[in-house]
């Protein structure tokens, strides 16, 4: 915001219609320092393999009466191709078939997706909020699909008919520190030794240092880091931010800015594929009193309202 | 291979014609698991984008008469496709132009790719084969590119007028933990608070205990990971392992198992891209006095000749 509101205040760019362009002193200066207009064709694509096209299309009819996200969960969910993206690199690791698959946290109702497959040997959900749970028993039920789901606050400890006994996890944690370290340690505690575990974290609520720290958590619980993503999970602004008052501090930043409405899908999420080197070593085993810490910190721009800080 | 030969002793694998098949048995043991036939269409795909395509076949013209890789310094280049690859993805991270780049061994000739691409301020090659050196000289006076080059052995400590330099350091370590402690301490001492860095690690020979270890010690260096792009670069079998004697762990492996020549890429590695947080603090600073340790550990199946152990 500081490197924006200079280059404003110093003539160099100008936000208009909602973007921000160069200005005619701004060209200057980029010429004088040698810099060339941005080519910003990727060289990593992601894209669905067509076995799996049957299954996303499957998907979006069972998905599209699911629950609104909600704020006091950190809610939000991903697109559905991108969700469909996750299985497919999963399979693809050979963690998908055969596997006994855990989900905490499950907005994005992967439980669904994978179930669609009829790859793996069991999913079991669980999710704090109960319209999720209820959500997806009822689309199994009505679709005999093979998905266990039930309720589950991560502040307590798995049950330790859960504990050990599942290859592969699959969350999208909150991106306070305390709360990643709490999903990360629930998750690394059901998993077998060798398992496998999943999880999308940010750039835009999560600087390089929390990602530091992240990544020493995962290092501490035996977990090593195979695969990082950028970019894999884009969160449709209109079904996310879109449904929730604009009250985030991210609405005002672009107010200030002068700039419009969010009208393009900016919240995206990096994949992490971490697996156990031998046994996994949950950094939290006990309960935890964590509230308005798990959800909420000072980089938190878009998953939580300024009112509820 | 201890998996291997029991599947072949127990009859449920069959080596012929240089590829191993499931037989009858085997098949009906799948089938009795539920397994299903792989599906290996691949969700990531690596494109070069079409503004580097020129770079690219100018590169294939100017590396055509390039040193052949010597074992003796673990040498071994990757497609020519794949060297661009970097760059494009290195580009896209914004860390190629305007940047000063420190090349730490450079088989790959990417101190020439960069150099057509115009965009960085500086590129500095350093290896310790004066093979590689002057060749990257001469074609550098030939085409009027921007490279310089120089003979450096990594165990001696980096220059002075080399240190917190650097934009962005790019390697391809040895993958013993002695020498990528080593590799990565130099590229460390060599960049800029904040600055950035890439390096390939092979699955082949580093196991995930060893990725842990790099991890670990990338996370004490002060580099978070922020990508890990899995299968990012193939050496050419034909290239490579074709040109030196065939005396490899992996060739007597492959004897014992009844497969034949080796005629698949097999050698492949995932690029790792770091950035500092804050100052970089290497591990290694003064000289060391490492010599096959550097090069050879346990887990060398390819870079190096049993002959040689």
């Amino acid at each position: 915001m500081a490197e924006l509101r200079n280059l404003i205040s110093q003539g160099y760019i100008r936000v208009s219609g909602g973007k921000a362009r160069l200005t005619a002193k701004g060209s200057r200066y980029a010429a004088e320092l040698g810099l060339k207009a941005l080519n910003d064709e990727k060289c990593v694509k992601y894209m669905i393999p067509s076995e799996f096209v049957p299954v996303l299309n499957e998907y979006k009819k069972l998905v599209k009466s699911r629950p609104n996200p909600v704020e006091k969960y950190d809610q939000g969910y991903i697109g559905d191709t991108d969700a469909i993206l996750r299985l497919a690199f999963m399979y693809e690791r050979g963690d998908l078939e055969g596997a006994s698959v855990l989900i905490l946290g499950d907005d994005d109702m992967m439980g669904i997706a994978f179930a669609l497959t009829n790859l793996p040997k069991r999913i079991l959900v669980l999710d704090i909020d109960k319209r999720i749970i209820e959500y997806e028993k009822k689309v199994a039920a009505e679709k005999d699909l093979r998905i266990e789901a039930k309720l589950y606050d991560a502040s307590q400890p798995l049950d330790k008919s859960l504990r050990g006994k599942f290859d592969v996890f699959l969350t999208d944690p909150v991106e306070t520190l305390e709360g990643i370290k709490v999903f990360l340690s629930r998750c690394a505690s059901a998993i077998k030794a060798n398992g496998a575990g999943y999880f999308g974290v940010t750039h835009l609520e999560a600087s390089l240092k929390k990602w530091l720290e992240i990544e020493k958590m995962l290092i501490s619980m035996n977990l090593v880091i195979t695969d990082i993503l950028r970019d894999f999970s884009i969160y449709p602004t209109k079904d996310n931010i879109g449904l929730a008052a604009h009250n985030y501090p991210i609405t005002n930043m672009l107010k200030e800015l002068g700039a419009g409405e969010i009208d393009s899908d900016f919240f995206r999420s990096s994949f992490f594929r971490v697996e156990a080197i031998d046994e996994p070593k949950p950094l939290i085993k006990g309960k935890v009193d964590i509230r308005e810490a798990m959800y909420k910190d000072d980089e938190s721009l878009v998953t939580s309202k300024i009112a509820g800080r």
